[in-house]
């Protein structure tokens, strides 16, 4: 068993998170941080903090007392620019769900995430931890982003096998990815009936891709009118192995990535509500192009389900320990 | 004034083409077919054709009375292969909206549609009609299909200014594109919260593409959880001129396509429920790619507005003549 | 020919006025409010603001100005207590589409609306403006809202007919019923995959709906994850008079509400877009209720196309002169 | 431990009830029943049948041998006239999740389903099992339907305590409360943007609700724009006691219904994907009505994670065994 406390745990992200955590048969939940939300009951955020008298979170507490509280497993699930000036706790693991931790470079955080870092020497001391491609090692986690998640378990076992100047990424995501806070791209009104691709050419999970993959592509993510669930459409030229069995290969032993059989399709009924990812492979009738498409949940696979894994990897627990693994297409 | 004859008008394409033909000033509508609904009142489909007096259009006739009424412009909106197989009328304009007369090589059709194409020696004497880049002439007009439609009017334009092998469409569209009848694909349970990527690089509009612009490309399209609005993101490497200025230029003149300014991102709520076409240009921060997104209304400019547009220009009218071309964001 | 001023247009009602306004064969925009946008092209709001030349408003003016522009016609859509507390203009007809004037008695403001009328004595100088049941006249108009319309259509004839006690109210709206503003209901993750009552037995729609019946109804409104278009579900016991039959006779000459045959059930999708309405009449097979269904479009005879259509009926024009009849199940 | 078998396990229902089955820690799927599948790898609906090699349900068998596979729990997910004609097995408990033997009086289903029930001796043999209400008993077991059920929560504790003569239902369901058959109520086309009130006045829900009650009540459902989830909005007129009081009487020792304190309003997000309910109290300001609003799962409390909570029952095992409780609002 490993206590945990979980800072920001009112967006949609740390909500996540609880969720994961009060469903691990190793995690003890001992502290809910929320600035906003420090002195009411928990149980608001989930009723199950509720039931169980032998909780030890009966009100939330402030998000420094959270960090402060000396658990085994601390998840950090605040907005980029406050999780890049945190100071790590004394003792136990810190999971950091923003993307502030995610680069060896400072120099991305001008370009891209629009600050600059307050820590920069310190972010080589932190481990990208996607499972599959590059295990957490440390006490020191950076969770990767949604769209880097789904682009990279479809482009990362191939990266030495595709041409770096095909790749293309089309990325379509819930809206749970632009999170719970008020603004006009997450008003109903123009979330319904509606996709919107922004920031194009120009988003922080492009350079991302690029750190894992070694080399740059080109990525335009969209929002849909959908809560949660990801699709990530990778196109791509082989430099001549056959890309359908180098990722059959790479997952055949995973319980969490299911490359799909030929003429079959991802579909986001089968992951959303789960911390699983699927894979199709498809050739162009027209090029000689692959186009590899990947589906994830944007909030599972794509954040508090990976978080929970890379916690599971480190402790040495089996992988899959209280993720959830099957969506039902209903 | 021209008399209108519409075949097969009870599905989706053949309503929104009633619909236009209703509000056009020149068009005057005389016969709507339907071999499901021949007898019934015309009423049923569209109240407007119960209110004036006038109107001679009261029941509706079969689809093979509908063809041989002899009005000035027929259009058929009949599924792929029953449309293949017609009879042009002895007189006037014959607008096809399905797919079966928008390829010279017959082959296409047993590549791409699943059918051997009856008339193959007839295809020649169709004339592609996309009004901005491949004006209509004659009388047996190919009305172009929804995806290649957004794709061409970002494309086409920079067909001799973008390296063939760069060129990557990953397209989205409302459900109406699938058709009004009923298959597993269009059940609400499969398309709310859902965004399916189907025919995967296989999908019959790719070498209606290629047709046009002279190479191949990567196409994939995938149906959202939306009614209608189609949106067409195309990657594409420059050989060397500035694609928007081209772009600009290009459509400088017209009222259907606009090139939206820099940084003003294409709304599927701006074309919805109309004949417009939105187009902007971004450049790729990763790569040397530029990224162009199109977005229509599927039934709109991809399919009723088009053809309407198309007659227009035949008779000489007024090429926005009883088109839509202002929606609304709400 | 009229000449109109927008106070407030950038909201939802604000926008599909002037839209309603654009397409008037009568009416003359000669000026655009609002506060936020002062100074900018009016073009942002519409881009039909931009084609024509012959325009009189290339960029938005105050709020002050545009109501105090001389206009013939002035449509104010501002929140309640800010339109309660408006001078009416010298000159011209003023009609308000917020509920800050549409009762006699001050004392509902204080009850129903959190704030205290701050021009009580006035209040009485005002015309409750429902073309069908409540015709306008003079100069200042309370325009209805959009639930109490679409209630009143169905009982407003019945009034008299009907048993006071046994009438209830249960009304769906799409989300741009609860305007442009950002707040958590309108998050698109409160409104996707989801229906909210909310204010449920308190809504201040139903002490509208009294003040026309002359009785109090029970009134519950709930949210859809829909852009546009509401429907009111009307139970009720008749105190003798076949109802069906009253309906028919008082909506006989009707160009914009339609009581549909026996057996046919109102449509959203033929309303949506639309400024009519749809009433579909009911025998309940378990009781001796009948049940009465009112389709309309929450922004059009909601809001914006009844606002029109009241000044249509002033200025002694067609009724539904520039109003849009009929959408399409598309 | 029990085993069990699922007897048309492909539909909405079937699908949800396997998936309870296997998260049901005393429940040993041992058959899964399928006609149009039957031979096909069971994995195909759900991948977890793949995964333990243990699984004695590698394929689909026909539903009669499903039925006939002597298990002690059998689930029969069949529409209501097949399920009408079933034999019951020879041993073991069968839980019925269509309406054919919801009623004692089989005159019911001439006049709501539309056929004559082909056993109607046998009704009385069954026993209807809503736990918090009509607890099951025996071995044939007929499953609530699940707007009667959502009503049910609601009023069957108050049925002494309400004017019969004042109660009005009004409900709301997700689409997948149609089923998964292809009907156009359920194409995409006809379900977004859209609410459809149906069969008004006449659903057989309503003489479900008033068996259990003991009088007649007015019922509408209508169709939402959402996969799942139901909402039943509850009209009535108290005859003295204090309803709220009441309701939390009755269920403060449920976990399955929960009754919100004063102000809260039921979530659908809370709910959905649980088998759970939630119900909200509210005074109508306006008229001396009492407002209950009931969510539930229409999949979970509506059908399959009732029908276990009633096995739970007849087993003697915790009431919420293998349950879903709690949802999360994302």
């Amino acid at each position: 068993m490993a206590t945990v406390s979980i800072v920001a745990a009112s967006g949609y992200t740390g909500q996540e998170t609880l969720d994961r955590v009060l469903a691990h048969p190793r995690l003890d939940l001992v502290a809910v941080g929320s600035d906003s939300l420090a002195g009411e009951p928990a149980s608001a955020l989930d009723p199950r903090l509720n039931r169980n008298g032998g909780r030890r979170v009966p009100v939330f507490i402030t998000n420094e007392a959270a960090l402060a509280c000396g658990a085994d497993v601390t998840f950090a699930c605040l907005p980029h620019e406050e999780a890049a000036a945190l100071e790590p706790p004394a003792r136990g693991v810190l999971v950091d769900l923003s993307g502030a931790h995610r680069f060896a470079d400072p120099g991305v955080y001008e370009q891209w995430y629009g600050f600059s870092h307050p820590r920069p020497a310190e972010l080589r001391g932190w481990s990208y931890g996607l499972p599959e491609l590059s295990p957490p090692h440390g006490t020191l986690i950076a969770n990767p982003g949604c769209y880097a998640t789904a682009a990279l378990l479809a482009l990362g076992p191939l990266k030495d096998a595709v041409e770096p100047a095909s790749v293309v990424v089309d990325a379509k995501s819930g809206m749970t990815g632009a999170g719970r806070s008020l603004k006009p791209s997450t008003h109903a009104g123009l979330v319904l009936e509606n996709v919107s691709p922004y920031k194009v050419g120009e988003h922080q999970h492009a350079p991302e891709i690029a750190q894992l993959l070694g080399f740059d592509v080109s990525f335009v993510p969209h929002l849909l009118p959908v809560r949660r669930g990801l699709l990530a459409t990778c196109y791509m030229r082989s430099t001549g192995a056959d890309l359908r069995t180098l990722l059959d290969e790479f997952y055949a032993g995973s319980e969490v990535v299911t490359v799909l059989p030929e003429g079959t399709t991802p579909e986001l009924g089968r992951v959303q509500h789960t911390d699983a990812a699927e894979i199709g492979v498809f050739r162009d009738r027209c090029t000689d192009r692959t186009i590899i498409v990947c589906a994830i949940d944007n909030l599972g696979k794509g954040a508090a389900g990976q978080a929970v894994q890379n916690v599971n990897r480190l402790f040495g627990w089996a992988e899959t320990e209280g993720l959830r693994l099957s969506g039902v297409l209903v």
